[in-house]
C-alpha cells in the first residue's frame, strides 16, 4: 500500500497503518517522504510528555502504571520508546516492552520502541516525525521515553510540552544531578522506587536545589517533586495530576516558552540535512571523498572542504 | 593580542595563549575564526581518550589518577571536562576542577572545564576544535570527559581514538547498560568503586555480556575490562597500560575503523553549519521569522519552509 493510502488509515485510526508508516520513519525510507509535510500539518493536538532520566531508574514501569491512570479519564495514549542501543549493535532490547505487555492489550494504548538513530544519524528527526504522526493519528497524551543525559535528553526537552525526569534514591550526590543538566530541564522531578530508604533525602535535597537555582524558561510554573513507586503504584495519580496540571498552565500562559523556540530549530535542523543531500546530489562521490582524504591527512580543515561543498549549491 | 599572535604562543609552549583561545573557541568567538584552519593542520600527533559514563561513576577522581600515573612516563596531558550544566544554568560546577587541584600544581598537566554547548548548539564543534588546539599546542595525551550517555557519547566516540566507558557496581541491571548504548562503544570498560561489595559480579558481568555482542568496529581488538578503585589506585597502573596497549594495537592496524569515519563526519557538519550561516546572511530576519511563524501554526512544513531557505544559497 502506498503512503498515502496508510496515512488515510492511520489518520482514521488504524493502528497497522499506523505501525507501517513507523517502520518507515524509523528507516527513514523514501516511502514516508512524499507524506511528511502533509502529516506535520495534521499535528499539533496531543499532548506530548518526555520522560527521561538514568538508566535504571525504572521509567518504563512508571509509564505503564502512568497510562493506566491516565486511562481512567479515557485518554488515548501512545508510547514512543527510544532504544539508543540499535545505533551500535542493530538489535533492540525488548525488555521494557514485556514489562508493558499487560497494558498493550488495551485499544485505547500503542505501544512501540524505535532505534535512535537511522542511517544518517537521524535521531531527533525520525523521533520527532514519530510524534507527529502518533499526533495526527489522534493520540490524546504521547509519552516519549528516553534514556541517558546527553543530547537526546536537550532535543526531548525542545520537543515535548511537558519534561518528567526521573531521579532514584541515591544515584550520586546532589552536585552530580546539576551537572547532569538535569535539575533545570525539568517541569516535573519525580522520585521513583520512593520505597527505598533514602528516598526522603532525596526528594529534600532535589526540593533544596530547585530553590537555589533560576528557572531560565516558564519561570511561573512551580516545579513539583513527585515521589513515586512503579512498584506499588504509590504517587502515580499524583504524577498524573501534576502532568494535568502543566498542561493547563501552558493552555493558561500560551504555551511554554521552551516550545515556542521549537518550530524555528527544527526548520534550521531541515535547513542542513538539505543543504547535506543537495550536495550530495550534485557532486561526484569521488571527488567527495578526495575532499575528505585531505581532511583526514590534515592538509585542509572541514571548514575549508565545506567551503567547496556548499558552493556546490550555486546554479 | 591577535588570535594569531596568540596562536604563536600557544605552540611554543605557551599555557595562557592556550587558555585565551580555548576560551575563544568555547564563546564561538570570531577572533578564532581566522586561525581555525591553522590550528586543525597542524593537530594530529596527540592520543585522544574520551572518558565516559553515568554520572557519579568517579570518572573525575580517576582521570586525576590516570594522570597522575601518566605523569610518571613523562607524557603531558591536557584535561578537557565537558560540562553541559552551563547549557542551561549558565554556570559551571567546579567540583571537578576542585578535586583535580592538587594535579594542576604540575606543569606537564592542563585542566580546563569547558560548558558543553555554545550559542548554536555546538556542542560537538567546540569540543572537537578545543581537542585539535591541545592537540597542536603538543600534548602527548588528550583526555575528554563527558558526562551522560546521550548524543555527546556518541560524538566523543567518533572523537577520541581509544574511548573508556565507568561503570559502578550496583547501577541497574545488565540489560540496561546494553540499552545505553555504552557497551559496544568502549574500547576499555572501567568498573571504578571496585572496593564495593558487588563489583567482582559487575566485571563478570559486562565481560560476560561483551562475549555475547558483536564488535561492529576494530573487532580484532579485546575490550578489556579493567577493575579501578579512584580512591586508593588501585587498578589505574593497570588502565594506563590498556590505554597504551591500544594505541599500539590502532598503530599496528593503521587506526581505528571509527576514527577513520571521523573527518568525513566532521565535513558534513561542516557543511551544515555553513549553509545555516549563508542563509542567515542572505535573508532578512522578518522573511525568516514568517516562515517559522508558518511552520508554528503548521501550515508550513518544516521541510517546505526549508526549501524556501535553501533556495536562497544560489547566486
Amino acid at each position: 500500500m502506498r503512503a498515502g493510502a496508510l496515512l488515510e488509515k492511520a489518520l482514521a485510526g488504524d493502528r497497522r497503518a499506523v505501525s507501517r508508516l513507523l517502520s518507515y520513519i524509523e528507516d527513514e525510507s523514501e516511502q514516508i517522504e512524499g507524506v511528511l509535510d502533509a502529516i506535520y500539518c495534521r499535528a499539533g493536538k496531543a499532548h506530548v510528555i518526555g520522560v527521561t532520566g538514568v538508566p535504571g531508574a525504572g521509567k518504563s514501569t512508571l509509564i505503564a502504571r502512568l497510562a493506566a491512570e491516565m486511562r481512567l479519564n479515557n485518554k488515548t495514549i501512545a508510547i514512543l520508546a527510544i532504544d539508543p542501543s540499535s545505533a551500535l549493535s542493530g538489535g533492540a532490547i525488548l525488555g521494557d516492552r514485556v514489562r508493558m505487555s499487560k497494558l498493550s492489550a488495551d485499544p485505547g494504548v500503542y505501544i512501540r520502541s524505535m532505534a535512535s538513530r537511522g542511517r544518517q544519524g537521524g535521531l531527533a528527526r525520525t523521533t520527532l516525525e514519530a510524534v507527529d504522526l502518533l499526533d495526527a493519528a489522534g493520540f490524546d497524551v504521547i509519552i516519549v521515553e528516553t534514556v541517558g543525559v546527553g543530547q537526546d535528553e536537550f532535543d526531548i526537552w525542545y520537543a515535548a510540552h511537558t519534561t518528567v525526569v526521573v531521579s532514584v534514591p541515591g544515584l550520586g550526590d546532589a552536585v552530580q544531578s546539576i551537572k547532569a543538566g538535569l535539575l533545570e530541564m525539568a517541569d516535573i522531578h519525580v522520585v521513583n522506587k520512593a520505597d527505598k530508604p533514602d528516598a526522603e533525602r532525596t526528594v529534600h535535597d532535589l526540593t533544596g536545589m530547585l530553590g537555589a537555582v533560576a528557572r531560565t524558561h516558564d519561570a511561573a510554573w512551580q516545579v513539583p517533586v513527585v515521589a513515586t513507586s512503579a512498584e506499588s503504584g504509590l504517587g502515580v495519580a499524583d504524577l498524573a495530576a501534576r502532568l494535568e496540571a502543566h498542561r493547563s498552565f501552558l493552555n493558561d500562559h500560551g504555551g511554554s516558552t521552551q516550545r515556542a523556540k521549537f518550530p524555528e530549530r527544527r526548520v534550521w535542523r531541515a535547513v542542513e540535512e538539505m543543504a547535506v543531500r543537495r550536495v550530495r546530489e550534485r557532486m561526484q562521490d569521488g571527488a567527495i571523498a578526495a575532499l575528505c582524504e585531505k581532511v583526514a591527512n590534515r592538509e585542509m580543515s572541514p571548514r575549508d572542504a565545506a567551503g567547496v561543498l556548499v558552493g556546490e549549491l550555486k546554479d
